[in-house]
C-alpha cells in the first residue's frame, strides 16, 4: 500500500509489522521472506473497500513498522525478542497487524497483547489447530503454539473459534455452514469481548495460495476465504495477523496478493468500528 | 491451433493477430510475450466446441496474421502503427481477433474497425473498468484506454457493457446476477448492432490466470469466465481481443492455455453465426 | 508417506509402485518425475480419513515398491517390462497403487491384473478419453491405451465409466449430475464385480494441477475431484493408479500434492472394505 | 532470427528444421520444446560476426522450414518419419541445420545426407559419446546413436572427432588443448572431404546451459564451446544440428540463448565458404 | 545494505535512487523490478571492502532515497519527470547511485548532472553501444541513450570508453586487454575530469546475470566484470548506476546478487577518495 | 546413485547421511531440502572417476542411510538428536558422509566423529569463515559454527586449513594459488592425521550453483572448486561434509548437480586409500 515506513508511533491507529522467522516449521520452510512478499504485492491494494463500503486509508493512520528482531536457529529467542518489540508498539496504544513468519508469532503477539488487552477470544483461520503438545520433544514449534498461548493464559478458550481446514474439521463442515452462519455461530461465541483474529494463509487451498509450508489440498478458494474474513465486521478485533506466506514456492506471488487482499479487509473491519 | 501463417487475406473469415505491448501498465510488464503464449498453448484446442456445438475449422476460414508493428517506449506511436496495419487487414472484409499486449491495443483495434462499422457496443470483461482520465499527467496508459475510446467516438457507450472484476462493480454482483441473467441483461442492451468482445485476462481469478500484469483476487474460475462468453452467443461481433497475458509470471503456462480457450470461445460465436 | 521402502510382499495389502515412462505423450513431457513428485509430496498425508472415517495406516499394510523397469524411446518395450515387473506384485496377492508415468501404463497395469482378477470394470477420471485408434500411425500412445485395453478383452466396456473432463462429454455434465448421482450412476453400472480406478492429473482444473502434459482448462476444482474419488465408496478395486503428474511443469508442487491426496482417498476406499 | 517461414526451397541455401523428439532420453525429458525455445531466442540474433567477420544473411539464402514430423512413444518410427522429411530438403540441394529434440535425430539426418554426400566425418561437441550398444536392451536412445550410424556406414569413423565433455576423454584435455591445436587435430583428421557437424547443448557447462536433459558438471563456459565451434572455420560442412535443449528446465532461457549463438557460427562456417 | 529510508539530504554523501522504467526495451521487459531486486539483494553486502581495502560505511554517508515518478507509457516524460527529481538531489551536493529500469534513465542522470558538472566522460560497461539513431522512428529507447546525451552536450565524447560486450566490439578485445591495460586506457583516455560510470548488467554472461532484457552469450563471467570496475579507482566520478537488471527472468535472483556487487564497488570507488 | 537404502551396517565401508536442517541460517532457509535434493541429482553419477583413474564403487560398500531426525525450531536440539544418530554409524567404523542442511550439522558430525578419531584437522571449503561468536545473541548458527567445534576441542585449529571464497580471505588469492600449491600448503599443514573436509556449496559462484543460503558472487567455478577438492588426494580423511545445498533457490537442479559430483570426488578420495 506504499504506507510510510516510520517507527514514530504518535497518532498512528494500526501498524503493520513484519515477524520473519520460519525456524520452526516442520515441512517447506521460507516464511522468514513473507513480509517482503506481502509488501511487495500490497501496491496494488486500493483504499476503498466497496463490499464493505469502507475507506480504509480515510478511516485509519497506518503505518510500516518494518520488521521486528527475529533470531535463527532458535525459536524460544526469536519468541522474546519480538514478543518485547510488539510491546513497545501495543503500549503506545496502537494495532497491530503482524506479518508472519511461520505461526509461532502469533505467541508472540498475544504475550505483547494480553497484559494490555487480557486474555483475548482467537478466532483462527488455518488448515491446522496448532494444538499439538510436541514434535520430536520440541514444546515451541509453528503446530503447537495455540496449545501454547492457551497455557499461558494469554487466550480465552471459552470464546474462541478455530475454523479449520483439513486436520481437525475438515473445511467440507465449514463450507456447509457458509459465511452467514459461519458469522452467527461466531458472533455468539466471542461476543462483544477483545478478540484476535489470525489468518494462516494455508486455510485458502494451494491452488489460489501454492506458496506456503504445508499446504493442504480441498481448502476454499481466496474469494470463499476473504467472505469468511468480511463476515466478521463488528467484533473487537485488538490484533491480527497473516502468517506461513513463503515466497520461494510462489512463483507468479499469487500468494502474496491473496495474503495482502486478507490484510486489507482485516483493515477494513478495523476501519468499520471507527 | 497450427494455423496457416499467412499475409494473403484472400477468401479469410478471421485473422488472428498479435499486437506484443506493454510498455503502459501500472505494474508487472511482460505482455508483449503474450501473443507469443498464446500461440504456443494454442495447439491443444480442438475444431469443435461441445457445448456451443459448432465446428469452428469448418465454418470459419481463420489465419495467423503474425504480429503487426509497436514502438517500444512510446504507447502514442505503437497505436498509430498499429491501428494503421489493423486496418488493412479490417478494410479487406476480414474480422480481427487480437492478441495482446496491454489494453491499450483496443483503440488500435477500434481506430481501425470504427470506421468500417461505426461506432461498436463494447462488451468488456476485466477487473478495471479503464475509464481512468490519466495516470501521471498520462493520457494513454492500460487504464485509461475506454475513456480514450468514448473521447473519439469509437465505441458506443449507451449500448455498451463493462462486466468489472474488481475495481468498480464488484465481481460479487456478477456472480450473483449468473450467466443467464447476465446474458440478457446484455443481449438488452447491446441489442442487433455491431459489437466489439475485448477479454481481459486478469477478469479471472489468479488462480487459474496468474500470468498478468494486475492480478485481482476474487474473481471468476476460468469455467465460469467461458461460460460468460459462451452466453454472448447471437450477438453480431465484428472484433474480438484477449489481452495482458504476461508470459513471465506464467511459469507453467496455465494463464495462455486459458487465453487460448477464450479465444476459441470467441472464434465460437463467430462460427455460430455462419 | 515415509513408507517403508522394501521388495518383501510377505503379509502386505497394498504396494506403491513407480512406473516413470513419458515417451507415448503428444504435448508436455515429464511424467517420468511423476512417481519422484508423488512420493515427496507425500510425506504431507496423514494415516485418518476424518470424512471417510477410517485409518488407512491401521488396516492396511503398504509399502513402496519403488519403480519398475521402462526403456526410453519404446512404448511396446516399457509396456513389456513393466507389466511382467508388475505381474510379480499381483501374484503375490497384492493391490497395486501404480504412479505414473503417462497414461499408457494403464495398459501394463491391465495386463498384469486381467490374468489374475479376469476383465475389469474401468472407472476412469481423465480429461481425454483415450480411445483414439491411433496416432501418427502409432497404436500405442497415451490417447489411444483404452482402446487397446478394450481389443485385448482386459477391461469389460460394458461395466465401464469414463467421467471425462472435456474432450467428449464435456465436464459440465459431470458437474451437473453431481457426485451423489454420479455415484449412483456408476454403481448401477460397474455392479460388484472387480474393477480398477484410473485417475488422471489431466482430470483436474490446472489452476489446481498445472503439473500435467495436457491439461484442460474447466475442469473440477481438486476438492470437487476427491469427493467423485470418495463416492465410490464399496466398490471392489483390484488395482488403482494415478498418472500424468509432470513436476517440471508444476514450481510449487501443487500438482504432486493434489495426487498425493487423490492417492491416499484410493487407499481409503480400499481400507474401507477391510 | 525472424527467418521467413516457408516450405518453398527454390534458390535456398540453408533450411533451418525442428525435429522435436525427447522420448529416447535417459533422464530429464523435454527436449521435444528445443526448436520453440531455440526459434524464440533467435531473435536477438544479428546478421554480422563481427569475429569471424562475415555477414551471414548476405551471403545465404537461410529459411525456416518449421518441423518434420514425429511419433511419440517410438523412436524408430520417429526417425523414419523425420529422415523421410529431412531427404526432402537434402535432396533440393538445401543444407540442412537441423534443432532437436533428443540426439536421436542424427540417425535421421545422417540417413537423408549419406545417401547424397556419402559417409560423412562427424565432429562431435558432447558430453557423452553416444557409443553404448544398447540400455535395456533398446538399440536406439540418444546414448547409441553413433554406434548404430557407424554400423549403418552413414559417417566415416576414420574421419571423424568427437570432442566429449565428461564421460569418455574428460573435458579437461580438451581445455589443455585448447582452440588452436584442437583446430589443427581436427583438420589433419577429417581433411577436406564432407563433414557433419552436431552440438549437443551438454557438451557446455550447466551454469551456462541447465536446460538439457542430462547435465554434466564441469563442462566450458558458453564462450569458450563457441570458440571450438568457430575454429572449424574451413571445413566443407553439409549438414549441422544443435540438440538437447530443454526448456522446460531453462527458466531464464538462457540455454536458449546459447543454442541460437551455437547456430549462429555454424552458419557462419557455411557463409564463409560462399 | 538496509540503508536509512530518507528524503532529507542534511550531510549525505550518497543517494541510492530507483528509477524504475522499462517501456524502451526492445525483447524482455520487467527492469521497472530492478531497484526492488537490488535493494532486497543488497542485504547480503558487507562494510568493508577487502580487496580494495576500504570501509564503504565508515567513509560515507549513504541513504536510501526511495524511487523517483515515472510515467508509464511514455519514455520522454519519464526522462523529464526522472530527471528532474534527480536534479533535486544533485543539487544538494550528494552523489547519485541510480538503481535501474532501463538504460534509457542514463539521459536523466546526465540532464541532472550536466548542469552542475559540467560535461561528463562517460565510462560504460554495456553488451551493446546504445548509439542507434532511431529504432521504428523512435528517438527514444535503451539503445539510442548514448547518441542522444552526445547530442544535448551532456557527455565529453573524446573523453568517453565503452567497453562493449558484443555488439561492436566483441568482448574478446577486452578479454583480451585485462584489467590492468584497460585501466592504462580509461585513464589515459578520461584524465583527471569530472566522470559518470554506467554498468548495465548485460555486460556480464547471462550464467551470471540472466535477469535481463537483452542477454547476450559470451561475456565475462561476474568476478571478471567486477574487477574491470574495481580497476577504475582513482577516477574523479560524479555519478553511478546499475541498469537492465530484470527479476522476473532472475528466478534464483543471483543477476540481483551480481548488480549489488557492482553497487558496492562503485560506492568503493567512491569512498577511496575521501 | 541409485545407493541401496538400509540401515544394516554390517560390510560398510561409507555411509551417505542425511541431516535435514535449516534453522539457523540467516538469509534464505531451504536447505532441509538439500538431502533430497542432491539424492535425485545422484542418479547421474557414474561408477569410474576418469580424471582420478578410480572405480568408486568397485572400491567402497557404499548405502544410503537416510536422514536423521532433526528438531524444527532448536538447533541445540536438533545438533543433540544428529549427533546421537551419527555416533551410531561412526561407532560401527563406517566412514560417513553427510548431505546438509545448514552448516551448523558440522558441529553434530565433529561431536561423533572425535570421541572415536580424536581431534580432526578441518579443511573446509566455504564462502564465509563461521567463526563468528554469536549473532543476536545466538551461540548456534550456521555461522559460529567452526569457533564452538575449536572451542569443544573437536577440531585441531593448528592443522586445519579454510579456503574461503569472499569474507575473510578473498578468493582471489586461492585463485592465485591454483590447486597445485594450495594441495601442498594443505599437505604441509594437515599432515598424516585424521582430518574431515566440509565443502560448503557457497564456495561456488552462484552462476554454477544459485541454490543456495547465502550466495556470494565471484568464486570459482564448478570445475575449479571440483579440482580443488581433488587436489587433496592422499589426506586420511574420517568424514566429509556438503552442506547449504537450497532446492527452493535452484529452479533447473544444477546446484544439486554440482553437489553430487562433489560428493563423488569425495567418495574417490576415500576410495583412492583402498
Amino acid at each position: 500500500m506504499r504506507l510510510p515506513h516510520v517507527r514514530d508511533l504518535e497518532g498512528v491507529d494500526v501498524a503493520v509489522v513484519g515477524v520473519p522467522t520460519d525456524g520452526a516449521v516442520v515441512f517447506r520452510s521460507g516464511a522468514r521472506f513473507g513480509p517482503e512478499g506481502i509488501r511487495s504485492a500490497s501496491v496494488m491494494l486500493r483504499n476503498y473497500n466497496p463490499i464493505l463500503r469502507v475507506d480504509v486509508v480515510d478511516k485509519l493512520s497506518i503505518v510500516d513498522y518494518g520488521d521486528v528482531p527475529t533470531v535463527p536457529g532458535s525459536t524460544a529467542d526469536s519468541l522474546e525478542r519480538s514478543a518485547s518489540a510488539l510491546a513497545e508498539v501495543v503500549n503506545a496504544g496502537v494495532t497491530t497487524l503482524c506479518l508472519g513468519g511461520d505461526h509461532t508469532i502469533l505467541l508472540a503477539e498475544l504475550r505483547a497483547l494480553a497484559p494490555v488487552h487480557g486474555p483475548l477470544a482467537l478466532v483462527q483461520f488455518d488448515s491446522h489447530h496448532d494444538l499439538w503438545d510436541e514434535y520430536f520433544g520440541q514444546k515451541l514449534f509453528h503446530g503447537s503454539v495455540v496449545r501454547r498461548a492457551l497455557e499461558e493464559g494469554l487466550i480465552d478458550g471459552a470464546r474462541s473459534v478455530q475454523s479449520f481446514g483439513i486436520d481437525a474439521i475438515p473445511y467440507e463442515e465449514l463450507a456447509a455452514l457458509g459465511p452467514g452462519r459461519f458469522s452467527e455461530r461466531v458472533r455468539g461465541r466471542v461476543g462483544d469481548g477483545p478478540c484476535f483474529l489470525s489468518f494462516d494463509i494455508d486455510f485458502v487451498d494451494p491452488a489460489f495460495a501454492p506458496g506456503t509450508g504445508t499446504p493442504e489440498v480441498g481448502g476454499p478458494s481466496s474469494r470463499e476465504a476473504l467472505t469468511y474474513v468480511r463476515s466478521l465486521a463488528g467484533l473487537d478485533f485488538r490484533g491480527f495477523d497473516c502468517v506461513e506466506v513463503s515466497p520461494p514456492f510462489d512463483p507468479a506471488a499469487v500468494t502474496s496478493f491473496v495474503a495482502a487482499n486478507a490484510c486489507f479487509e482485516m483493515l477494513s473491519l478495523l476501519a468499520l468500528r471507527r
